[in-house]
C-alpha cells in the first residue's frame, strides 16, 4: 500500500515526488479528488472522474490520462489490498511545472498526475464549533471544485482544535452556513432534512447526493440563526459518515439510527 | 542561475523536488516571499523576512531555518549574477510532508523551505479588465499573507487574457477593488491617491509601503464606482511597477512621469 502512481509509473511513496517548479506546490494550480475502497474495489469511480473533469473545465486544466488508464492504476495500487479494509485513495492532477508567472506561455505544458493510497480511519461522533476565523467564499467558482487551495479549511480544523473540539462548520460570507472542514453537512430542523446549496459555496459532494435522495432533503440557505434550531446533524463526504454531536457546546440529541448509511456507501 | 535551494542544499533546478505528500503541495498548506534582486543584491531582505514571519504565525507554521542561514543561501544563489541584471527570488516555506488529513498529528514533523531564482521580465503598461469570474475573499486572513492557495489569482489572470487584455483588478466580496493579479494598486481620483486598505483582502505590499509615503496616498475603501472616476493608476510589487493603461476598455490618460519609480525600487 505505499506505492505512488506518478505520471505513468509506480514509484515507492519515499521516491515520489515533483519538482518545487510544480504549480500544484508554486500556486495551488490544480484538483483533486478522495475515492473511498474497501478491500480492492473502488468506489463511485465514474463519479469522481465526472467531478475531476468538471473541475478542470473549470480551471482550463488537461487530465494527462484516460480514465481507464487512471482505473487501471488504482486497480494495481489496490491489489494487495486486505478485504475488508477501508482506503482513501487520492487521484490529484496540477498543471505542472512551469516558468514562473500565473500564467506563463508554457503553463499548460505537461500537467502533473498522481494517485497515492491511505488508510481510513474509522469516523466516529465529532464536537463542533461554528469557525469564527474565516469564511467560505461563494462568489468564487473554486467553492465549488475540489481545488487544492485548502488553507481556509485548515485554518478552521486548526481553531477547532485550539477550542478544544473536533472540527469546525464554517460560514460563508454572507453567514449562511456553508459546510465542515472535509465534508458536506445536513441538518435536521422541525423534522426535515436540510443541507446548504451549491451556490452558497460548498463542493456538490457525491455522498451529499445519495443522503438528499434518501432522506428527501431539502438543499435551501441556512443561516446560522437557523442552525441553532437543529437538534441533528451530520458530516459526509465520499469516505464516510459522522455525526456532529455538538455545535458551540449546544448537544445535538437527535437520533441518526434511522439514516442509511449503509445505504448510501456502497459501491 | 539554474540552482535551487532545497532544505539547506543547493541541487540543480532539474532535479529540485519534493514528496508528493508535502502539504505544500496536496493542500497549499505553506506561504511564500518574491524578492527582487539585481546582479548580487537582494532588494528589502529585513521586510520580507518580517511579512514572512507574520505569515507563518497566521498559519501557525515553523520557518525551519534561520535569516541568516536564508540570507547566506540568497547570496549564493545570486553569485554568479550579472550586474545591472534583474532576477526574482521566490522563498517558499511549507508544513513539509505528513500523513493524509488536515490537521494530522504529525503535520509540523519538518516544514519544508525552498529557495529559486528566475530572470525578472521588464514591466510594461498594461490594459486591464475588472475581474468578473470569481472575487478577494476579505473575510479571510490569508487575503492579507503570501499564502500558495492563488487559484482566484490564476482564474482572474486567465479571464484577462480570454478577454483580449493583459490583467485583471479584482474585487472582494463586498464589490471593493481589491488588487491586480499579483499586485497591489493605486488610482489617482480627483487629484488625490488612494490604495485599498488591508482589511478589503489585499496582501501589505512592501512596494505599495513605500508608494503611501512617496504620494501620500489615503488607504480606503474604493467602489468599483469610484474606480470609473480615476484618471490615473498603476499596479506595484516588490518586484515592479505597471502603468494601467485602461480598465475596461476605459483610458486612464494620466501622466505617471512624477511618480518616484526609482525611488522606491532601490535596495
Amino acid at each position: 500500500m505505499s506505492a505512488v502512481w506518478l505520471n505513468g509509473d509506480f514509484v515507492d511513496q519515499s521516491e515520489a515526488r515533483v519538482l518545487v517548479a510544480d504549480r500544484g506546490f508554486t500556486l495551488a494550480d490544480g484538483i483533486f479528488e478522495t475515492i473511498k475502497a474497501v478491500g480492492s474495489t473502488p468506489f463511485w469511480l465514474s463519479e469522481h472522474f465526472e467531478r475531476l473533469k468538471a473541475g478542470a473545465v473549470e480551471i482550463g486544466l488537461t487530465i494527462p490520462f484516460s480514465e481507464t488508464r487512471i482505473s487501471d492504476a488504482i486497480d494495481r495500487l489496490l491489489a494487495g489490498a486486505t478485504e475488508d479494509t477501508p482506503s482513501a485513495i487520492r487521484l490529484t492532477v496540477t498543471r505542472g511545472s512551469a516558468a514562473r508567472g500565473l500564467w506563463p506561455k508554457d503553463a499548460a505544458s505537461q500537467p502533473t498526475c498522481v494517485l497515492t493510497v491511505a488508510p481510513s480511519p474509522a469516523t466516529h461522533p465529532q464536537d463542533f464549533v461554528v469557525c469564527r476565523s474565516t469564511r467560505r467564499n461563494e462568489h468564487s467558482p473554486l467553492s465549488r471544485i475540489k481545488s487544492l487551495g485548502y488553507g481556509d479549511n485548515i485554518l478552521a480544523r486548526r481553531e477547532a482544535i485550539n477550542r478544544g473540539v473536533d472540527d469546525a462548520i464554517m460560514l460563508n460570507t454572507q453567514r449562511h452556513v456553508a459546510c465542515a472542514t472535509v465534508g458536506n453537512v445536513f441538518f435536521r430542523i422541525e423534522g426535515a432534512w436540510v443541507t446548504p446549496p451549491k451556490a452558497d459555496g460548498i463542493l456538490p459532494g457525491l455522498a451529499r447526493k445519495r443522503f438528499i435522495v434518501e432522506l428527501g432533503a431539502a438543499e435551501s440557505p441556512l443561516s446560522s440563526d437557523m442552525l441553532r434550531k437543529s437538534d441533528a446533524g451530520f458530516v459526509c463526504n465520499s469516505l464516510g459518515f459522522s455525526q456532529i454531536k455538538s455545535i458551540d457546546a449546544r448537544d445535538l440529541p437527535g437520533d441518526l439510527t434511522e439514516i442509511p448509511i449503509e445505504a448510501v456507501y456502497s459501491p
